[in-house]
């Protein structure tokens, strides 16, 4: 039997990448010419040159997002280039228009100098309804998107920080429920502290959590340290191991009520989860290959296990995020995704599960459950238009 | 009677612009995304990180072309932004898909800066497999795409200045052997000296006429005032004038056998036609209103008369070149659009009126003619394979 790489290789070959561009309007006659194109397009130019907002009327700004990417951290490959990133952009434009009905277009870039592609994403943005930042590194792409989020008028979202930490977020928000614990109570473990271990970090430290060890390749991150840190890191040591403990991983693990792992396989054995407190979560989302796989977490006794994997329960996929927090942002017309719109995307997300449905194995929706993204989208909605 | 002013308008604004994205391949299931998505994906990233030039093999760039716009000069309507730009540049990106089949997309750019320009599009390339630009002002659309065919390493046509001229070229053509006149014994006289009309008179020179006036502004150009000259009309000078006369565009008119007319309505009389040579050829290009009406100029005495128009026969439309040179560009992998693959695509436009086709109102196929681009794509791609 062919595997899905196998399988991919040929399918890409075979349509030559997997996007297509397509007309909206009728361009069979020289009349349908002169209403899409000149004379007539001069009347939606004109109204937009007197009124910019008119751009969301009349083109496809109002429904699109561009896939940017510098190729420097692409799935596990690393830095693979601009070239070889273009399959993966193509494949979140099309489960940018499966998801949430967005027109999604890669734009690859061959620079890999921070200001250059801030000085880019910024000249090109008035194309887009929103910039999605894809598999750029650490601690790069932070210092990237922070600074376009304050440059840019239209939302700037790095998939790989915030859309598994919003996933990550609903998981652990249902999680808690059917532990029944709660986030000022647990002491969380985490594995990687690159784009998605210090958003999911500051995300559920937002959600209450306190009692926070990170790691990473370095081992433990400890205040005491952060002169050679990075700044990402520097800031992750002001909200993690408040009690300044020099540990290893496996140390951390004792007593501990979750763990949180983007990093890489393997690095959890079954006796780190037969140390945790009762009733632990293990979200081991290194992929293809976990932390600790769903069945070696089961056997060693964990509570409630999720992973990035579709054939395991519990799949923590961004999936379930991004396409309706893009939705919701073009709708609503939100300048920026804030803090507020993920919660409320993470808060979306849990929702879909309800109280009765909650249970170890469930804890999370179905990635193609319909629902998800109107659902996502609609909290997000509610959430720019609170405050009007 | 609505015009195609309002029906555009309300096209725009019914459709939200004209462009949609979509999947070419299946993604209902958990397998479909694991093959076009992860983990699958990683497979035709990884042959492309080990050979560049599986980008082609495996991705939209092998027939994706963009269309790039500062918004300095748009339609008729000048330098309006890139905000306003948006219309037009989706309306060529239909056209790319209508005529050639071609994925095409919109950048719009928030500066005005050459230099910016240049990096942007040389940073954002290795996403395309074509650059066409679009609505520059002229002479910075020159420098723009001279340094651009130099220094990227796929296609850069600036539509503005050579899809006019290949059209323009390929109606010369067929009009002198309806005329029975060579090119060499021809004078010609052009108004409008920026992007359309300096790439016309480089490539009628190439075509052979060496008697040529060309007026813009300022009145003849004449070498004697080059050093008061931007570059583009510098190198005019050269090869126009060549006798240094200063005369007004009506004194040039008597006598000549071919008026083009790149500029603005009306400048052209009735008395001004009356002057010209017998078996006379005139193209008032200028859009919508031409430098003179068709009706007008053969009320004059026009022997051939051709515009931009589609309700008036012999309609000289950019949409009979670019498609078919991008196809062509793009099947053969050419590096760059040289000036002999311009020259095949007018000759390949001009050959689809056949000998006994010819007459003085049928000298152009028509727009909608379904051969126009395979024959101006085989052209192209015979072209570049002739040095093979």
């Amino acid at each position: 039997m062919k595997d899905a790489y196998q399988k991919s290789l040929e399918l890409h070959e075979k349509y030559h990448g997997k996007l297509e561009v397509v007309s909206k309007v009728p361009v069979d006659t020289a009349e349908d010419l002169s209403v899409a194109y000149t004379p007539g397009v001069a009347q939606p130019c004109l109204e937009i040159a007197k009124n910019k907002e008119d751009v969301y009327k009349y083109t496809w700004k109002r429904n699109s997002v561009a896939v940017v990417s510098d190729g420097t951290a692409v799935l596990g490959l690393g830095d693979i280039g601009p070239e070889a990133a273009l399959p993966v952009m193509e494949g979140k434009c099309i489960l940018f228009k499966k998801f949430a009905g967005i027109d999604a277009v890669p734009v690859v870039l061959d620079t890999k100098d921070p200001k250059e592609i801030i000085e880019i994403v910024k000249k090109i943005a008035p194309t887009y309804g929103g910039i999605n930042l894809e598999d750029i590194s650490a601690p790069r792409c932070v210092e990237i998107e922070r600074t376009l989020k304050k440059e840019c008028s239209i939302p700037v979202f790095h998939d790989d920080q915030h859309g598994t930490a919003i996933c990550l977020t609903a998981a652990l928000i249902n999680a808690l429920k059917v532990a029944n614990k709660k986030p000022e109570d647990i002491k969380v473990v985490i594995s990687g502290t690159g784009a998605a271990g210090s958003s999911i970090i500051h995300m559920i430290h937002d959600l209450g959590v306190r009692n926070i060890y990170a790691f990473n390749i370095n081992g433990i991150v400890i205040k005491d340290d952060a002169d050679s840190y990075d700044f990402l890191t520097k800031e992750l040591a002001e909200i993690t191991n408040l009690d300044h403990k020099r540990m290893t991983m496996k140390e951390a693990m004792v007593g501990a009520d979750v763990f949180i792992g983007v990093s890489a396989p393997h690095l959890v054995t079954e006796e780190m989860v037969k140390s945790m407190n009762e009733k632990n979560i293990v979200f081991p989302m290194a992929n293809p290959e976990p932390e600790i796989t769903y069945e070696e977490a089961k056997h060693a006794g964990a509570y409630i296990v999720g992973t990035g994997r579709s054939d395991y329960p519990n799949q923590i996929n961004n999936v379930l995020a991004f396409p309706g927090l893009f939705r919701g942002a073009l709708d609503a017309r939100a300048p920026q995704i804030t803090e507020a719109m993920k919660v409320a995307a993470a808060r979306g997300i849990a929702s879909l599960v309800s109280d009765e449905e909650l249970s170890p194995d469930h804890i999370i929706p179905q990635v193609f459950d319909p629902r998800v993204s109107k659902v996502v989208a609609q909290a997000v909605v509610d959430e720019v238009n609170k405050d009007k």
